[in-house]
């Protein structure tokens, strides 16, 4: 008997009635079914992601669909800020850089949060940035910057706030139209429980004004004004990769069936009871500011991460994620997000115990699971 | 009874069994098992594409894949002819003047396919050329070029030869190292018998010299750099959409089982079937030099496309392709890619001679499966 389980910060785990709605006879792309299909698809989309703009839907991972936004968003004599704390954040700087963008990077000791004030200077300091781009979820450190506050500086200095909300939205607190956030950039494979292949673009209308009239950007596929002007037809520009628009039709009726509210309070439950374990079976995490959607832990004093992390998946089927760049082999991870739950994190946290008593880490076991037990009955 | 009959030139039919393997259970694509797995789909692409150079995978569509080889291959001071007989060709124009490439865009009426002379007379008349561009199966016009022919003529010129090969590749003849074609291009969703969202790229030794020095280039997610340095990890720099993978691992198998020369005379069969079956029912080809992939018909006098169209679809589930651009409402198109076989061609024929006959066309009921029955029992 072999179970796969996957608790990596994405892809994430699937729910089968997703997989088994993608294995269904399908349409073709262009017919009024499916463009019926695509604009119930397009409101249920909405109502996750917590906004009133047109989400763009683009075949490709969720670094494609940062790309169309950076790229869009940053016309000739533009400037644009990037806040970089981990490898995601490092990535927006260097498509900017790629693409010959006027780019600051602003580099942020990874595991900490950017302090909001820093991008209020950087504002001031510097009238000639006319965008911001940050992650909402920095995905390598699993740690949560304070988005809502960073959204009233860069509105209030009447600035574009793009965000890389691939790890917040759809399972951490993320209300774009209200905290200010002018592009949201998010992947199908994380919160949103589908397979990967897709990504999902959403423009206020400020932004909007900006790509529509960036007419010499560096964009063909993932120009997003024929994706904005497609999708307000239903339709999307290219050959869109809708066997995963079908499981993503599905996987966004349970998230709503449960409602965001729900969703955001049960990870969250899931993501404290997991800290409260790791503190219980001395594990330090490794945020200063962690993020409710995926949890990082320091390997413990002489227990190697390669040996956590193998022996999660030789004895239990669990694959886990390791440390990025120079956090590697310091920091292993375990998500939240996807269809996992309650029940999932307590599994995973008793596989972690057998699997750390067995190399030897001091600690008594079952103390893990009965804190996360304890906080899940309190939360939920 | 409601039956989904594709026809359409892409998406095309998908087999059951690739539907019901991409709904089986996944791991993470960072995986030694995936690594293995890329490895044994890389030596089946590599078969079926005939090519002995790496196929680089990318989430997206066919025009993603594009995108990179176009951007890849034409580095600063490059210069490219573009032979454009149709929407497709039409594109990859677009394409190089969205990126401010250097680019001859040389027309060909629609439904005619290049004369290989002229692309000769090009390169003689303008040593700075650095590359051709062309679509081997002009998809919107049903018409194939000859692409041995043109290799030739590039390759003795040493300039570097793209292609387009979305829906020629795995369903008529196309040798790239025989006949000296640096960049094949093709997606999923036609012969390779996967749903839309895998694009592919391969690079003979040439092209991937000048895309490694091409270091300016406006591309990150479709930069092939980082894309043919993972590959030959059998990895991918980003996320991919594993799941297609896995259907397409298994359409893979079901093409090699056949063979490429059989799959290649099955197909050529079916489109002769075709073509003879229209003659018979009074129906015109549209196209001088006639794909076997896709077969456009004219409409016939007094009857129109869309009741066509919307026949076929309404009383047997059978969805096929109109006209684009200038020859919307004036051709319709069958596909005779992907999971369609001598059988499910005598039925789309079937259907229309129902559907002619019932819009008041003239012609004997029969001829047409008749002509088809003929020339699959001479054929095959």
């Amino acid at each position: 008997m072999k179970k796969i389980r996957l608790y990596t910060p994405g892809p994430c785990a699937v729910p089968e009635e997703v997989l088994l709605e993608m294995a269904r006879p399908f349409e073709h792309h262009r017919t009024p079914w499916f463009k019926d299909f695509m604009k119930q698809c397009q409101r249920k989309l909405k109502e996750v992601l917590q906004t009133k703009n047109e989400v763009l839907i683009i075949t490709g991972s969720g670094t494609a669909a940062a790309e169309g936004a950076i790229v869009g968003c940053n016309p000739p004599g533009s400037k644009m800020l990037t806040i970089e704390g981990g490898k995601f954040g490092q990535r927006w700087g260097e498509i900017a850089e790629q693409f010959g963008i006027d780019v600051i990077r602003h580099e942020v000791e990874w595991g900490s949060a950017v302090a909001p004030q820093v991008v209020a200077d950087y504002l001031k300091k510097d009238p000639k940035i006319t965008a911001v781009m940050l992650t909402h979820s920095e995905t390598s450190t699993a740690t949560l910057c304070d988005l809502e506050a960073i959204g009233k500086i860069t509105q209030a200095a009447g600035r574009l706030l793009l965000v890389d909300a691939i790890t917040s939205a759809g399972c951490v607190p993320l209300k774009p139209d209200e905290w200010g956030v002018d592009v949201v950039v998010t992947g199908a494979q994380k919160a949103l429980m589908i397979p990967p292949g897709l990504g999902f673009v959403s423009l206020s209308e400020r932004a909007w004004q900006v790509v529509a009239n960036n007419k010499s950007q560096h964009a063909y596929y993932l120009n997003l004004i024929k994706a904005y002007q497609k999708g307000l037809e239903n339709d999307t520009p290219f050959t869109p990769a809708h066997v995963l628009i079908r499981g993503l039709s599905k996987a966004l009726d349970i998230l709503l069936e449960d409602g965001m509210e729900a969703v955001w309070k049960r990870i969250a439950a899931m993501a404290a009871a997991t800290r409260a374990a790791g503190e219980a079976i001395n594990l330090v995490v490794f945020s200063k500011r962690p993020s409710d959607s995926v949890t990082a832990f320091r390997a413990p004093e002489g227990v190697k991460v390669s040996d956590i992390r193998d022996g999660l998946q030789s004895r239990y089927g669990i694959q886990s994620a390791g440390g990025q760049d120079h956090l590697k082999g310091k920091i292993f991870r375990i998500g939240h997000m996807g269809y996992v739950d309650e029940m999932d994190t307590v599994l995973v946290i008793a596989a972690l115990e057998q699997v750390l008593h067995k190399l030897g880490h001091k600690f008594e076991l079952g103390a893990g699971v009965t804190a996360a037990q304890k906080i899940l009955a309190e939360r939920i």
